[in-house]
């Protein structure tokens, strides 16, 4: 069986040793270090990625050379080591090397029990993990006896089609042909994909030397231990210890496992052996301050000493992560640097989960297991595509599901929440849900999905269809119909704290896109250094106004129109207030109407009727009307500066409304430059027109009410033309913001809408690297910010550069503007603080190379 | 009233004035060139265009020395003189300075008829053209008595409500002012725009000395002659005279006008005054060896003595236009370069008139008058925007309109016919019709036009909606239903040895876009180089393939796809035969299935009934798909590439097809290479994968039929994001065809279905100074053609550069292409003819700076 085509390099762990995370993986670098502080480490030799992966395609390392450190007959144990914990890995197979022959040794080392299930265990272990046997027929009560053992080897046998190997060295290969083949699988490689693993991540392993944890010659056992709690992050010895056990049988729900501290609950560590718990202790600041880092230590303690058998970064929620960074920070341990380039950004957006309010009014459709907490609303989709196809048309949607499989992860990732029907706390949905942060109710059995219908149904028998919103309650496992009131996530001093530091190392400006009232409470709360974009067509959609608005779309004349707007513009006036007042002096940058008249129309028939009625015209003229305005190509229609030519009435009552309530702002002790943005500009003569009517507005309301104010106008750069055409453009406009949506749509014809449909597909089978609407399009919509910069800058020396839009919040988008020397960027509030970091982090990478 | 506050230069032409039709017009300098040839011309003084334009704001020449030329008491003429004669202009005044003390004199010199008549029509035309009196209160007999001539006194005073001006003078600037102004008017600026006249076209006014045409000493009259036949431009002498006359009057249908030549029905000129006839007779040859063109020459007999009063370049049509200019290079007058540089490439367009088949049945839907020749077939559209949204979605359109107002010019410009409800010969319609060269048909009174329903009534009662088809016969004043077969228009030798001279001296390609055979005919009778596109989903509508399509749609499986792509497999590959047939070896670029696969299944739901039960699947079923497949945006949405990603069969199928249809036409003699086009690329992976698909299929044909040959796979360069990736994209592709229309769409985020309901108040207001759909965006589309040429050759050296779609026939496109050096242009097949004329002419503009 065994081939050997290439060399496959071994490398014993000493102090010496060369070794490296990028090669070896962290685990092996991390025994490594615990080798150097003297920790007592059993014997452990690292096979690199290089390794693993040629063993993986069928070559094995001289296996010889491999036992050669352990002495005779030894039992080993097999880990992963991957460049990152969190990329997970095969399971660890421990006792490799158990047999028959070494059963009958250890009866008198350990006692014919513990070794009895110490061979049964291992049989298990095997048959499962590396003969891939069926699980169900190798059931194991937890203190097997020698029946268990017998039945065990005869199943092997029966199931296997051979004898139970005994070979240790037949085992060990088995075992690491196995772990390096399960790394390629699918659903491990879209795991840690969605953990950021690049495409061509590396496993190493580690074989070690078993320290057995059994054993009759003194205290026999295992456990795990940390100096931090791993959700608050602060210091607490936390752990578990079990006699008589191995690995970290200690942390199951086990009789007999005990803590670590003195605790009045019952029996301890420190009880039973105190001089061990001191060693134990002891480790804490040795780690803390020679690793920088909280670890989690698994030890094992053989006849009464002390073994490490590894150590590895605590597990921790978000929270914590900030927490022992800034701790790690404010004690000197690292600098502040350090600690900011160590948190994820992602693990910010984890922090700021919404929950339910407590008070809110809960009208529960139907109840599940709480799989991963937080609580998002949105709208029902059925399928992972319309999952994408929804978040591509920035609509939240929940994505209901029978049972999820590993296709429908990119869905689940567009997703603001998952409900199942089917499935378990460890279920594919919430395993994956709780890896994306994202809320998740499963196994809600008394809901029917019919997907052909595009319906489910709650048990007591009301019918929800696709696009209508209900909330996931992902903490108390309840979906509830509609939008119940949310409580935003409590932001705590570590958090704030961390990002303070990295607004002293950011060197781009960082605004929030903020369309009401809330929106902008939610962006000041998060220090963004202004509003990027305020989407004032979203203001007429509310109560009142959309009635309004639909006057004024069937009003025949100018004058008609106007008389709407006249009554439309205190509402504006007073929303523009209000923005002010939030964001107290900061700048707010308004982009003037931009939606397609029709889309403020009654679709179907009945609300047409009421809309007849209402506006006091016959059917047919409302009918003749929604058909006059509906568009082939909507994204490409009747939309932005082009209303803004052809009814300028609209865009002067906003420009009014916003001078006013800036006059109206100064009298209350806030001054504010409002900032106008003009959008869907094509050509330079569209900013040149519209410029003439603002200026002319501004100039009558500061005639009209003796005051003076500033006011700056600017431009969209959503077109590839406007790219091109920057120079001119910029005659007109101090400053341009690239709307980066739009522009991807245009730069590559593709309809957000519409590109659901194919984009999994395409980013698959990597046509497209990554889905350029998640992940800015650097090669193509890049260059085309890159010359609108660059042209507006030759238009205008000192205009302001930015981008809005979905992309502005993330790590690509930023770095691009750093390095094209744009002043700011503008994302969605909830963005704001991972912006904040990611720049800084960009800031300090770029220092330190 | 006068004022001066600028100095209006005036100067009297001599053979030695500075004098040029840029400076005073086309008039002006053909008068000086007459006098020149010391013909017998009367005393003239020319206004330029700076000196009207200063008239038309309120300035005035210094009277004394436009009159001081003229002597005492002369009587005037005054004409317009702009720089092109097309362009109109307003109407000659003649007799300027008859009042009651020269009629009293000239009773004496011309008898109290003649006089008479004289005065009244002078009050006539003043009052109408001068004082802008209504014309109905103004009707004048033939000829006039002394009673009417009262008559028309005491009307000027009553409307005018002032005296008859005597001043001759004051008659003179009354003269000018009213004609400098009547150039601005909006009419009058329409009309010469649709000639081609640039904004900022000024208007001279040439001044002359009256030779009267009335008398008693000796033979008096007026009349006009030209030397070649204005239909066909072949020699004849044609013209009329009437004695006692002036002006045009001998072309009216007047009683006693006699024809210039001898003639069997009755007296001629030549019978009358043998010497004048032969002094006329003498300017052929002149004009023509001197002038260089064929001329219509306007003459006065005053008392025996021949005048010469103007000469104009002879009206001719475009097929005389043609034969003129041909004729003039064959004897030598003029170089053949210049010959193919005078005709206007629209004048081609005119040539290629299609008209009715005679044999075809007509289903006469309509009677009306024939108001311009030529037969076009177009769907029924109500509205001048609605006519340009047609154009735009490149559908031919007839715009049916009660009647039509200078507001309709646009709407106009983009149908294929006109047809009115109300007018005649001379109203807007038929007149702008014969201006555009579009087949015209007014005054089909029995017609009644409901625009709110959308539909016209014929007299028996049938009612078509828009969007139905019909044809106008403007040869015979007919409209038809549906499509009746038509003849291609019969183009002569002139023509073919025009465009020969034309292939002479052009140096960029020319292609035609065919998609079927009958298209591929045409573009073939035109001498197109080869097809440029071939839009190949076009032939999927056709017979029993539409159904196939829905068969394929509604498959399950890639398998049954594949059986229902088999059946389709022959049907293409007869149609490749076809088309490599007709082009005989010439060059064939086809473009792959590019349509979203929605616009093969039915809308309504009778249609999706038909389908339920020709699929026999239940219709809900049907209903579903048709849901399922509809997009928010076609435009940016599932087609083209993406569709051959996803469902590569259709591809595989095409590139099969094409293949096995070389191979076959090979072994009929015809070596064609044929072209494989990929639309909508905009990431070089896309034609990687097609590419390996599409070698693939070729090598298996190779190997089936045991035949060799060559094909080129190349890309449709039509998203901003392909031009800028067009080196990478290069790597992979032999040819990059720009497909303008599109790229103009995504450049500007502007839907051609849409832009039609604001375009032409963006062409108005100059927003965009045209719209790009029609002309090609040099600035921004152009600059990413410019891009995306030079990084195609960056990427493979000798890459074949093309552009095809609605621009690529046009002049501005050719320029820009040539000057890009792009090896092609590909334009709809009768525009062939007028892209060789042109590219010729920009040779040769080049050539001569």
């Amino acid at each position: 069986m065994q081939k050997r085509t290439t060399f496959v390099e071994v490398t014993l762990i000493t102090p010496t040793a060369a070794m490296s995370p990028a090669v070896h993986g962290n685990r092996a670098k991390c025994l490594q270090r615990l080798i150097r502080l003297e920790m007592p480490v059993p014997t452990t030799v690292a096979l690199s990625f290089d390794a693993v992966s040629k063993i993986a395609a069928g070559d094995l390392p001289d296996m010889a050379q491999v036992m050669a450190p352990f002495g005779e007959t030894p039992l080993l144990s097999v880990r992963p080591s991957s460049l990152s914990p969190d990329w997970g890995g095969p399971a660890a197979v421990l006792n490799i090397g158990m047999n028959d022959a070494r059963l009958d040794t250890m009866k008198d080392t350990v006692g014919e029990a513990a070794a009895t299930a110490l061979y049964a265990r291992f049989i298990h272990a095997y048959a499962i993990e590396v003969a891939r046997l069926d699980p169900e027929v190798f059931e194991l009560p937890a203190k097997p006896t020698a029946d268990d053992l017998r039945l065990a080897l005869e199943t092997y046998e029966f199931e296997a089609d051979e004898p139970f190997p005994q070979d240790p060295t037949e085992q060990l290969e088995a075992v690491l042909r196995s772990m390096a083949r399960a790394w390629d699988g699918t659903t491990a490689r879209l795991l840690r994909e969605a953990k950021g693993a690049p495409a061509d991540a590396g496993l190493g392993l580690v074989v070690q030397e078993m320290a057995l944890g059994v054993g009759r010659d003194g205290e026999c056992g295992s456990g795990v231990i940390q100096y931090v709690d791993s959700t608050t992050g602060k210091p607490q010895v936390t752990g578990r210890y079990l006699g008589q056990s191995q690995g970290r049988d200690a942390l199951g729900d086990v009789e007999g496992a005990i803590y670590l501290t003195k605790d009045p609950r019952g029996r301890s560590l420190e009880d039973l052996s105190p001089v061990i718990f001191a060693e134990l202790l002891a480790y804490r600041d040795l780690c803390r301050s020679r690793l920088r880092e909280e670890m989690e230590v698994s030890f094992t303690i053989e006849n009464g000493k002390l073994n490490i058998l590894d150590a590895v970064k605590v597990q921790r929620s978000s929270r914590a992560e900030v927490q022992i960074a800034v701790a790690l920070a404010e004690d000197g341990v690292i600098p502040r640097e350090e600690a900011v380039l160590r948190v994820k950004p992602a693990a910010l957006s984890e922090m700021l989960h919404r929950q339910v309010d407590p008070d809110a009014k809960r009208d529960v459709l139907v109840t599940g297991i709480a799989a991963s907490p937080g609580a998002a609303t949105g709208q029902i989709v059925l399928s992972a595509n319309e999952a994408q196809a929804s978040a591509a048309r920035g609509e939240p949607c929940i994505l209901v599901r029978r049972e999820t499989t590993p296709e429908d992860i990119r869905g689940m990732n567009a997703a603001h929440a998952v409900l199942t029907v089917r499935g378990g706390v460890t279920s594919h949905a919430a395993v994956i849900g709780r890896g994306l942060g994202l809320p998740c109710v499963v196994g809600a059995s008394d809901l029917s999905v019919n997907t052909r219908r595009g319906e489910i149904e709650t048990p007591d028998g009301r019918i929800l269809s696709e696009g209508d919103v209900i909330t996931v309650d992902g903490t108390r496992g309840q979906v509830l119909a509609g939008a119940p009131k949310m409580l935003e996530a409590a932001l705590d001093d570590a958090f704030q704290t961390l990002l303070s530091w990295a607004d002293e190392f950011r060197d781009i400006g960082v605004r929030a896109n903020a369309d009401t009232p809330a929106d902008a409470q939610t962006a000041k709360n998060f220090a963004a250094e202004g509003i990027g974009l305020c989407r004032t067509e979203h203001m007429f959609f509310e109560g009142d106004r959309l009635g309004m608005m639909r006057e004024m779309i069937f009003a025949e004349t100018e004058e008609d129109r106007r008389a709407v707007l006249e009554r439309l513009l205190p509402l504006q006036r007073a929303d523009m207030k209000e923005l002010f007042s939030i964001m107290q002096g900061k700048p707010v940058c308004m982009r003037l109407f931009d939606m397609p008249l029709h889309e403020f129309l009654p679709f179907d028939k009945a609300g047409q009727r009421d809309l007849a009625a209402s506006l006091a015209l016959p059917l047919p003229d409302i009918v003749e009307r929604v058909q006059a305005l509906s568009e082939y190509n909507p994204m490409l229609g009747m939309r932005g500066i082009r209303q803004g030519i052809a009814l300028p009435e609209i865009y002067e009552m906003q420009a009014r409304a916003i001078f006013e309530a800036t006059v109206d702002a100064a009298k209350d002790g806030i001054n504010i430059v409002p900032e106008i943005m003009i959008p869907l500009i094509s050509a330079m003569k569209e900013v040149e027109l519209i410029k003439a009517r603002i200026d002319a507005v501004a100039a009558s309301v500061q005639a009209e009410q003796r005051a003076e104010f500033d006011f700056k106008l600017g431009v969209m750069v959503e077109t590839p033309r406007a790219a091109l055409r920057a120079e001119d453009i910029a005659e007109y406009s101090e400053f341009l913001s690239f709307g980066t949506n739009d522009l991807t749509q245009m730069t590559y014809g593709l309809s957000r809408d519409d590109a659901g449909r194919f984009m999994s597909t395409y980013v698959q089978q990597a046509v497209y690297e990554e889905d350029p609407f998640h992940t800015l399009d650097i090669e193509g919509v890049g260059e085309l910010l890159s010359i609108g910069a660059e042209r507006g800058r030759k238009g205008r020396k000192d205009v302001v550069l930015s981008i809005c839009g979905e992309h502005g919040g993330s790590r690509t988008a930023i770095a691009f503007c750093r390095t094209e020397g744009f002043d700011y960027v503008s994302c969605s509030p909830f963005r704001v603080p991972l912006a904040r970091l990611s720049a800084a982090q960009l800031a300090l990478n770029e220092r330190l190379m």
